[in-house]
């Protein structure tokens, strides 16, 4: 069939076969199918929609556009972790090593920062020497000998994901929950893994703020990922302000060995141990979830999870002195203490325009070309529900370049809500559970 | 605002102002907005549909993306036809010089042969020696001179459209009712017309098969007329078998000039009659519909609008004396009979595989780049409700190359649906008249 009937076939509601689907993915990756069709027929898609079926087909074959690796011979469950992204969501630094010091292996292949979220690879970075960029080879080694690696996207993985997913960006195309399940799980099927746990983000810092958006993603993943054979389980978890108390590469990296330490944020260890826990479960070392949770926090009493980061920090090219001196982090020249105007209740905080405030002080890229101040960032003293007085500071505001330190502050005067009253009821951290 | 924020708003259903229109029209007709943007952002529209002011603002941003031609220095008014395009619709070539005969300027801006249709320079140039390709300056002198003027889509005239809808026939963006509105109704009043009288053609010859999808782009178009200051009308009219008996281009023109001879087609000539009677009304040369018919009949019996198509053909450069000998027409070299396999009556015809057959034989093109064969055609012996044997010729195909001479009679033996009885009712050639 030709494109451009394929095209007016999905915009008229129809249902493409797999072979259609075939067509526009291995054209448009071999670059015989122009651009012009490719964004016309995935405005179409969002708008349209697919069925079970085309949902199916679009992710296997972008899975199967590029390598997919095969850890089989190595010794033990492999199983990995995903964010849709948020604020302060550091928990990948966290759990990796704990679910590798619980023996399972964890091929994890992260992102760049989005938006107003920042990315793993780019945390990791802030760590003097880590080298996010091994080749295929080099990561297999390094999996194989610590039981964990984290790198980015390489050229030979779902090649087709990451030439949709630059036009899905710039033609407003990313939203619709059938190319989101593409584009992620065609990624971490070629990782080579047996199960998975996604953490789909939901509230004021996340990417598909209503819940029943993210819960609608989350149940087609799951589902993407157990016809594939795979555990897949999904958490629906809140992102109405940002995880834990740093936001900012170097300082989450911080943040993340306070954790390890058995230190830090209730609410950002909570879901490392509940996603790790998970992962424990899925990976076949513990009974139930309960007892993966068990087996987590052992890893961090024991000090196994945190040996491990050492390790992994050091296997890929890092300073591992990190963990025990964040004082070796990149740190920032100037701070300054962001104070609330009124007492009252922390009742609200966009957490997307905190995001923003730390992007905006440079601790994030607002064009892909932007290099990123790894030392600028946020350290939050309220959160939800907590009281504050006049003049007590809200965060404070760590930066290098005070280029637009006045628009980060507006950004944050914007975020929190303060209120007379304490907020009525107490949120859950994690909403729903996909299985 | 930036072009994906606005790609985004019509995606989810939101009304542009007009800055917005004007930025996405002229940012890609200046080439800073790329296919891929717009083609996302034509899918958005034609999904999700357009406002009576945006409908407005991109019909005359696209207009005044070039030159708006002036004639108010021509003493008359200035009155054009335009056709949605059908199978044998010859009738520009027979309503122009009646017009101009009846005392109008007839500023015709034409375009070519899509699809299965045949387009109205194709057929003038089969004529030897036309040129539909004059300068403005030449069109302006012509039209002075005898009243009617027929070219082709110049660079200067309404630029815009030119490039979205090249776009839009490879992206499956054609069919929007907006998109269609704003494409037609910017070249035509960039004519510097006075009046339009529209033909939008409903049937299986047809763009628009279904009547409710004519009558609605019919209405659209009519109102942005009008509330442009012209007088509009739109007549849906019949396009459920070829209009007139003869398709392809010299062929056409052959059958034109008999109409004009006061022979010919009945039904081809009473359309003819109906749209340059309307023609004659709104050029307020009559003061009715029925008044502005006599008069066009007139011009038939009296010669006069003989004798302005030889002065047409005579001032672009062509060869006259084909409206006395058509002789002097491209022939074919061969001819066959496409004969009835049963009796009975004719109950249906597939107008748009009868077009496509007179492609086939050569008398189309397939792709932009292919070169026409204006001898090629059909003459239709039988039409809608007729009686026919068994044996009985439903058509004569005249052709150069047998190349495609199966493929063509395989059409037409699909085209035609013979039935025992006579098919009941009458069909109107004029459904309906919209003003």
């Amino acid at each position: 069939m030709r494109v451009v009937d394929l095209i007016r076939k999905k915009r008229d509601g129809g249902e493409h076969s797999w072979e259609e689907i075939q067509q526009i993915v291995n054209g448009y990756t071999a670059g015989t199918i122009p651009d012009y069709q490719m964004s016309a027929w995935l405005m179409a898609v969002l708008l349209r929609g697919m069925t079970p079926p085309e949902s199916a087909a679009l992710t296997e074959i972008m899975l199967h556009s590029g390598e997919v690796l095969d850890f089989s011979d190595l010794p033990g469950r492999k199983v990995d972790k995903h964010s849709t992204g948020g604020v302060g969501d550091k928990t990948s630094l966290v759990i990796a090593p704990m679910a590798a010091a619980a023996g399972l292996y964890v091929p994890m292949i992260s992102g760049r920062g989005l938006g107003h979220t920042g990315g793993t690879l780019d945390k990791l970075e802030s760590i003097p020497g880590f080298n996010v960029n091994l080749s295929l080879k080099e990561y297999r080694a390094v999996l194989k000998k610590c039981g964990c690696g984290l790198i980015g996207q390489t050229t030979e993985i779902a090649p087709a994901d990451k030439k949709i997913y630059a036009l899905r960006d710039v033609t407003g195309t990313v939203e619709s929950p059938f190319l989101i399940c593409a584009s992620i799980m065609s990624k971490k099927l070629a990782e080579g893994i047996d199960a998975l746990v996604l953490d789909v983000k939901t509230g004021s810092g996340a990417f598909m703020k209503k819940e029943e958006d993210a819960a609608n993603v989350a149940r087609l993943m799951v589902e993407t990922g157990k016809r594939m054979g795979k555990k897949v389980v999904a958490l629906i978890t809140d992102m109405n302000q940002p995880l834990g108390n740093y936001v900012g590469h170097a300082l989450e990296v911080e943040e993340s060995v306070r954790i390890l330490e058995g230190a830090g944020a209730d609410d950002l260890r909570e879901l490392c141990l509940e996603l790790a826990g998970w992962m424990i479960y899925l990976g076949e070392r513990a009974t139930s979830v309960e007892e993966g949770r068990k087996i987590a926090a052992e890893t961090i009493r024991s000090g196994a999870a945190k040996e491990k980061l050492r390790q992994i920090i050091s296997f890929q090219g890092g300073d591992p002195g990190v963990v025990d001196d964040p004082g070796r982090l990149p740190r920032p020249r100037n701070q300054l203490e962001f104070k609330s105007a009124t007492s009252g209740y922390v009742a609200a905080m966009q957490a997307e325009w905190i995001g923003t405030a730390c992007v905006v002080l440079g601790g994030g890229r607002e064009k892909k070309e932007d290099t990123i101040d790894h030392a600028a960032g946020l350290i939050l003293h309220k959160k939800l529900g907590d009281r504050v007085q006049a003049g007590e500071p809200l965060c404070t505001v760590l930066y290098n370049s005070d280029a637009r330190l006045d628009e980060a502050q507006e950004l944050l005067r914007n975020a929190y809500q303060i209120q007379e009253k304490p907020p009525a009821g107490q949120r859950e951290l994690v909403h729903q559970v996909i299985q």
